[in-house]
């Protein structure tokens, strides 16, 4: 069985190292990381290979079995994060704000590393490369437990990074993958709390569900989203179709997708047939309210755990209000803190929305596909947090990281 | 038994009229709620006295029933308290940084409340009045369960507050107190994540651990200061004395107080004789490595155990080491990441144990009794942070908040 508590006690004893890196010695490490990654990528997909008949044998979905599998241009893309966090600036060791009391004691806020950051993911190998760049980047040690289904994969691309990070004179303990598949480990992981200071799950909701209820190590809760897009009485019509057509339809399986349409009595009848031709044209099914329904007759009818659902499919529930605070008050029910969006010509109507719905990232008049560290212009991105603690919405660099006072004085004692 | 569901329902209800008061409005009704806890003090000190009758009987220590019993003073001082707080600056609704991305969308980040903020405390009523303070004036609505020995004093006290604020139009929920004192409802309130968004333990060792073992929800974990002074072989000798005596002695019980000390072994000849003899006014007990026995024979060896102990206490461990680096890594070793001091004249010396001792306050040449949200200029304090998630160190109004973006748009969908 997998010894945590020495995968630990190494990971603590790189910390140092890793928080006093140069700028430049962490790009150089990260552009060899990629260019290694891109020479060896035979043995990775040797390794892959092995999962993918794993995979096939053990019946695997065909979405989970496409997310799983590796091909040489996909080991190119994962090269090209690391090459792309490595033009991204170091924040390290910067000072966020500086003040002096009247006692002269001199305080500064210095940005540190969070320290060591565990990630508990699921099947998807590129996710082993990515989490790496972020974290070393940020002067975190990481230790990944990424899904069983993609030992082989993890288990080849973190081989090719830590003999790069050798090669370049950094200990590869700043890396580290749990081989064991056992479950019993993932849950003693999760109790790791000597030696891991924050623990990242990325993937399902019921993965998310599972880190959040056994960790005793604090936890960024990433990822579930179930966006609103509202049309409002004053909204251009045209450029709603177009937003919802675009946030439900350009990607279903993402977080940032919409899932819920609220949509205002007045502008109901001329508007839920444009949509539902526009939307046809993806199959979308539509479930609406008895409102909705009287307009459009064959839409199925909507109950309230829609509402509440997450569908990542072609799926939209639908719910008529006849306010803007009634349109609030329902989003705020059922959202899950992620991104919601209002379309309407009404400033004052924007601005409220803009206030009080309580989510991540509140949209007006764009598409809540944008609710992503790319889009946001991060450069990077580990996920999108959807609690309020730490770091809420798209968490780039700067989210990986933590501060520390240091005050200088010339001798002064408490009275 | 309490309904939790229920006060988690209410607490929600109320977030959005919470979120959107105005800082006139906030102010106004703290300083009512204090006026009101001066005015109406008689029908606490009568509910504290009857928690006092019971802790009599229930032969609570003397040290406990202290921090249990209310005077006339204690209740002005609680009152000055909320005073101080209206008198500090609304953070919420600033905007922190505003940018435009190249496609037109204008992204800016808000300063908004966490929202529901639970409170776990011990026998300590001063508590009640002081975290109601601080949330109400970042917005947050906050349920509160303090010690059951206190249950009296803090019904009374929640009263008083509730009906100022509504005596001003505010609703009273905004401020619940769970009066079940029946343990399970604790360990319920812990898993109260739909309605919770932050849980923040105040008191023992022991309290903290429990919460960080059973809650579900987010929680910022304070307290407990296993702090170092390291006296470096280039240390001004008599203000290492007194900064140690100030760190060590001026208040025992609080977990900015220095327990362990580390020496170079170059200066202890010098050092420790004086030490001994300045700590000897306040009886404080010793206990040192071999080395620290050889110049002080009386000192008591001291276990490995020593080393990770937080005294609370007139005790100290002292270590020898012959650098600077092994002092580094000994206090990285044993230290809970809260304060830590090196007196030294050597800048150098200074600059690399500031840089490299992983704690959230950092000292050189002052006492780490500074560690303190008032000490830091911050105006008030919910606590001292020793995670290093969301806020590390003293804990202001600041470290009360989340934030949310707001993307406006004119109709941009992502391509």
């Amino acid at each position: 069985m997998t010894d945590l508590k020495k995968m630990g006690e190494q990971a603590a004893a790189v910390k140092l190292t890793l928080q006093n890196l140069r700028e430049e010695e962490k790009n150089d490490a990260l552009l060899f990381a990629a260019e290694c990654l891109q020479e060896r990528n035979q043995e990775i997909l040797d390794a892959n290979k092995k999962d993918m008949e794993a995979a096939e044998v053990n019946g695997m979905s065909q979405g989970l079995q496409d997310r799983l599998k590796l091909t040489k241009q996909r080991i190119d893309a994962m090269a090209e994060g690391l090459q792309q966090i490595a033009a991204l600036p170091d924040c390290i060791g910067e000072c966020i704000e500086e003040f002096e009391r009247p006692n002269g004691l001199k305080i500064s806020k210095i940005r540190v590393p969070l320290g060591v950051i565990g990630i508990i993911y699921e099947a998807r190998p590129n996710v082993t490369a990515d989490a790496f760049g972020l974290c070393f980047k940020t002067g975190n040690a990481v230790i990944l437990k990424g899904g069983s289904d993609a030992i082989h994969s993890n288990t080849a691309i973190v081989k090719v990074l830590r003999e790069a990070l050798e090669n370049k004179g950094i200990p590869g303990d700043v890396l580290q993958l749990i081989e064991d598949t056992d479950r019993t480990v993932t849950v003693e992981f999760m109790k790791l709390k000597e030696y891991i200071d924050v623990l990242i799950p990325r993937g399902s909701a019921g993965l998310i569900r599972s880190v959040v209820e056994n960790s005793t190590i604090p936890v960024i809760e990433t990822g579930t989203g179930n966006c609103h897009v509202y049309v409002d009485r004053d909204a251009d019509l045209d450029m709603a179709v177009e937003i919802i057509f675009n946030a439900k339809t350009q990607r279903i399986g993402v977080c940032n997708a919409c899932e819920s349409l609220v949509v205002h009595n007045a502008v109901k009848d001329s508007f839920l047939p444009k949509l539902q031709e526009a939307l046809a044209e993806k199959k979308v099914e539509l479930r609406g309210d008895e409102r909705v329904r009287e307009i459009l007759p064959d839409c199925i009818p909507v109950t309230e755990e829609d509402f509440g659902t997450e569908y990542l499919d072609y799926i939209l529930s639908l719910k008529t209000v006849d306010s803007l605070e009634e349109a609030i008050a329902h989003i705020n029910r059922y959202n899950t803190k992620h991104s919601d969006c209002i379309i309407t010509e009404n400033q004052e109507a924007a601005e409220k929305f803009l206030n009080q719905v309580d989510a991540a990232c509140v949209y007006w008049n764009a598409s809540t596909r944008f609710t992503d560290g790319f889009e946001f212009g991060f450069g990077a991105e580990i996920g999108i947090s959807t609690q309020k603690l730490h770091a809420r919405g798209p968490m780039g660099l700067k989210e990986l990281t933590s501060y520390k006072y240091t005050v200088r004085g010339s001798g002064q004692v408490r009275v």
